[in-house]
């Protein structure tokens, strides 16, 4: 299937995903009278009366922001709010398909950063969370620490943290099939973006020790000039050594490869100078930065992509959507580190010990039971670290 | 039935009356590779190469955004944005029954006028339109304005203009029942808020000579001092013999009379002093400036209310859901004057000339099929005035 194509056709033929649909009938005059004036004023008093009873009587406890300024779509980039709707109307539609979360697109036309963070914030009383997508880096780290700073709903970047709860789910059970314990592994991750960034902070806060980061001019290190913030943070946290050098220089000897890079960024050679039994997530898109068969070939032992034609596939739609219902569940204040943790064991802890091999490290992203899974542990993380409301 | 209480088991049994659901089945690989990824970088593609397909390939162009920041909710004043969200959901939902327009609340933590311009500039790439609600005046003037002059799509305040639309449906009909003219009418409108000016000004528009405002404190008038900038823009615009005095003073003669102000402060001497087959529109909610019977047995010939257990309701839902369908369907530019009054003469002509009488001026809020005939004049108006894009 040509999937550019039948893709075109099928969002013409429906002139867009998503539809706003009423829970109520209105067929006679009391259903006017209770759904509408002069009924309805009863539910907005005993809001003004108590601000929580919001959740009681609207639809805010069920709904989620997908909040984009269109920056970072897909890896298409920068191509505005308009031309990423699409994608947002996705997403709003994978909400509601794997978690009953009625998520709505918002697709900003800024790219500053006070302006997106002022304008989610005048926007949130009608949500009960924000999700953020495909907003660029470095901009995108502050966008979410400020509105988590300023909102008492949960504020989340998929491209972010989603990415980086699957990876820590895969590398779970990768580590259990070849034996290995992740505080004695080594880890390599291109790609110091949002996706980049987070996943090595989940990975080090997951207990790995010595993690390597490394961006388009090669290894992240202490001392280095003409980076970002964000990628001077990250070199402070990561590579122990401090050592300097190419992706394939940090490959030797590594025993897992994260990448959220560019299409054959990684060579056979390289796959061999890494550890016996490395993990390799090739995650560019659509082609990875080295093919599963390639990979294998030269000795990689287990390879997950972002491809659904390949096994192993790190697919989002197995963390976010039971994140948020998890989430909104409980009226959590916030998705914290305990709760992304939580998630990624769900995930993980799916596939039956039994079931678990080279080839099925993580769950179908087409299996909607995972997002119950999810959504349980994130509910009984959130209370456990006390940003549970209910 | 206890509308009050009823509403409340409602919303409570619903937890809100809208959602957000898919048009797309999202079950196979397939389905997940055209809905989302990769297959749905395609249409981002169409839309990044020409900004018009937007309509083509999302929602956009059936979504209209419902804006209120919660200052004049109902008769319940400025609750906040989020007292106010059961009657925006209840909005969203009129406008997805009656035109299966699909609408969306959004409620803005803001009561800054800049701030409101602002946010929903920002947010508007996603919408095809926007209906800003429970705006209190005299900002809502202001907003209104400020947002017709920057946006590229149709922005309209349903309670300024909703409402004048269907009274001056209702007046065309009923002056069709008494047997006179518009030219030659005295009206009295009372009430200068967001109503009451956008009345006066679609009456003046359509044809009446002698018309006069009055707020609380009486008859608004040239020279007057302490109001604000919208009243004194009025009392330019009516009252052509400068007359001073109250309620009561204006109402001597007068053909018909407005009134979006306060219950009862029309008493039946004020009706008896009005001319022969006079003619009120009482629409104060919950309880009119005068009840049909006291009216009627002071000598008024046809009363129309807010109410929907009286004949001749005023009723808002009349106009809005097939305004936007229509404008909506044309990918109209703005909502002109042109078209208001199109919207008009729709709802009063839908009702033939033999079934016209005294207590049927205007169609039923339930009827479903005058949003149909409302569009269709809409769509044809702004064709004509040069503002429709397809």
């Amino acid at each position: 299937m040509n999937y550019y194509e039948e893709s075109l056709k099928l969002h013409e033929q429906k002139v867009g995903k998503i539809e706003v649909v009423s829970k109520v009938a209105i067929i006679t005059k009391d259903d006017l009278s209770l759904a509408y004036t002069p009924g309805v004023a009863e539910p907005c008093r005993k809001i003004y009366e108590d601000e929580e009873n919001v959740y009681k009587y609207t639809s805010k406890g069920n709904l989620v922001a997908v909040v984009t300024d269109g920056t970072a779509v897909l890896g298409l980039g920068d191509i505005g709010p308009k031309a990423g709707l699409p994608v947002m109307e996705g997403k709003a539609i994978l909400f509601k398909e794997f978690a009953n979360v009625d998520a709505f697109p918002i697709c900003l036309d800024t790219k500053n950063v006070d302006e997106i963070v002022r304008t989610v914030k005048l926007i949130s009383p009608g949500f009960g969370g924000i999700n953020l997508e495909d907003i660029s880096a470095p901009r995108c780290f502050e966008v979410e620490a400020r509105l988590k700073k300023e909102l008492d709903i949960p504020v989340f970047h998929d491209d972010q943290h989603g990415t980086a709860i699957v990876v820590l789910a895969g590398m779970i059970n990768a580590l259990k099939v070849v034996g290995k314990k992740i505080e004695d592994i080594k880890v390599v991750v291109n790609g110091a973006g949002s996706a980049g960034t987070a996943i090595s902070n989940l990975l080090l806060l997951s207990g790995v020790k010595n993690l390597i980061a490394c961006d388009k001019v090669g290894i992240l290190y202490r001392g280095m000039e003409k980076i970002d913030d964000a990628k001077t943070d990250l070199a402070e946290r990561t590579n122990p050594d401090n050592i300097k050098g190419s992706l394939a220089d940090a490959l030797v000897g590594a025993d897992v490869f994260v990448g959220v890079s560019a299409p054959g960024v990684v060579n056979q050679d390289m796959v061999r100078s890494m550890n016996k039994d490395s993990i390799l997530f090739a995650m560019a898109n659509p082609t990875p930065e080295i093919m599963p068969d390639e990979a294998k070939a030269a000795g990689a032992r287990i390879i997950g992509t972002g491809r659904s034609d390949y096994p192993n596939q790190v697919n989002n739609v197995l963390a976010f959507p039971g994140i948020f219902r998890g989430a909104l569940d409980v009226r959590a204040r916030e998705i914290n580190e305990e709760m992304k943790i939580a998630a990624a064991y769900a995930i993980a802890n799916y596939i039956k010990e039994d079931e678990l091999n080279e080839n099925y490290i993580i769950p179908s992203a087409l299996d909607k039971k995972v997002s119950k899974t999810v959504s349980d542990a994130i509910a009984k993380a959130a209370r456990e670290s006390g940003v549970a409301r209910i």
